[in-house]
């Protein structure tokens, strides 16, 4: 079984929770302001692209939406258009911090993704599929909101991360590792994978057409 | 606590949402006769302008979702799709009568998004979001559906509408005025802000971009 | 009352919804590859192309999602994206075949959204509509994300076949023919309609614009 008795544990996933969500929305809100969205639409952007992956995960759980039980979330976006508002200059010479925010958010998402459907009781493949679903979906529909073809599915190496990093937890949890260093080393190896793939220009190979 | 006890309330909201609905349902179905939709597809896009909101709300909140618990949403924007498709020549004169509606209808939306979550415990900031979700989704699928950039998201000071709209019904409704006076002098302010926005041009700042 | 409790009718159902599933997904990852998607962005959209609709009916019904019980659906995705890698210079001479499946598909997607609906004692209107999203919806999420105008709202014939697919069943249902029957045909109609308005070029008449 699996437990979140230990308050600390409990305050340590809160955190990295905080973190993702305003790493994602400042993504979102830098995109939204690309395409001149006004103040509310790059704070609606901002919070779908922090809190997208995680409410169709629990939608299809059947759980309660995460986002609904605590305004923190709320407060993450608002937080992250102020640094946006205010910090724009600053921003555009910060692409590689913002690309390490992004990288970190998404290992703690795939972490959080991931225990959600193993505390219900899921299969494996289940559980991957959410970490993925929760670590993507939120930069999918930021992308068809902002509409383009979602950048996922044509450039980088993002979802393979996820799902890497959803079987390594897989195979520590197997062998009963201790839950905080399964999810550290999980967070990590996603981290790590996007920041190769980025570096060195890793992509999967392209789906070539029939002409 | 709140009651929905007395018959003559129930059927006042009924009629307010189903003018509502039509009103929304002629959105859609114009923008779909613009991109020279079939009438199936206009008929698609105008349930979805109208109802789309709803049904996120619905699926957020974990009820059943509203519009499969009685057919009159679907015969609303039947009836919407004829009026569109009689009197076509007629509504291009129109657009003033059109605008109308749809500020009413937003305002309806609201009212009953506010409500849904309110009867369910949840607090102010989850009511006043489910009353936004109600308002404007509907609109954002639309909008997806025909591949435009959600308008709302640049152009139209809508959203704002229905968050002052729901801070108004917390206000009042903390200040105990009775349900019927909340109903109608939130609905009536969200028109009204809509009115002048629109009326004076009045608009969200930009988010500039960073170059 | 219905009954599944027939292991042999329970495995005709299996076969035909993992029949349909591998069409789906075909007809998805080809449209992703003409979009240059990259491998993971090719199986994505063939398994949202297969199961977006059910997806959706299961959210709205709300019962367990149809995909998260067995793992077979993602397998027919990588199965479907096989055949199209490897058969790529061949698919290009088989459009015919390939229309075929998606027609077989969308047959057998109704009459299994139908039934879902059905079970649970939803009134005829709304087994109608669970069977038309089964039957479109996942076609139309695919269009999003490649970022085209859902080819259902313009082209062609595919959501009507489906509506009186669902009419159909309704009918002999009340009449009370043998279940297996209806299935056939249920599904054989919505293939025969589908055929001839593609074969004879038959369109739903556009709603024209006002100007």
């Amino acid at each position: 079984m699996f437990f979140f008795a230990d308050l600390t544990h409990i305050e340590v996933v809160d955190i990295i929770e905080v973190l993702g969500t305003i790493a994602f929305a400042i993504s979102g809100i830098r995109l939204a302001s690309a395409k001149r969205f006004d103040w509310f639409g790059a704070i609606v952007i901002g919070f779908v692209t922090a809190t997208g992956g995680g409410t169709l995960r629990d939608l299809l759980l059947d759980v309660p939406v995460f986002w609904m039980q605590a305004s923190r979330y709320i407060w993450c976006t608002l937080f992250a258009f102020i640094i946006v508002l205010g910090f724009r200059k600053y921003l555009v010479h910060l692409n590689n911090t913002i690309f390490w925010f992004d990288c970190i958010g998404l290992g703690l998402f795939v972490v959080v993704g991931y225990e959600k459907a193993l505390v219900l009781g899921y299969p494996v493949w289940v559980c991957v599929s959410m970490a993925t679903i929760t670590g993507i979906v939120g930069g999918i529909i930021r992308d068809i909101l902002i509409n383009e073809v979602p950048i996922i599915f044509t450039q980088e190496l993002y979802a393979v991360a996820c799902i890497l990093g959803g079987i390594l937890f897989s195979i520590l949890y197997y062998f009963n590792i201790q839950l905080l260093v399964i999810e550290v080393s999980t967070a990590v190896f996603v981290v790590v994978i996007r920041f190769f793939a980025t570096r060195y220009h890793i992509k999967l190979p392209i789906l070539k057409g029939e002409d």
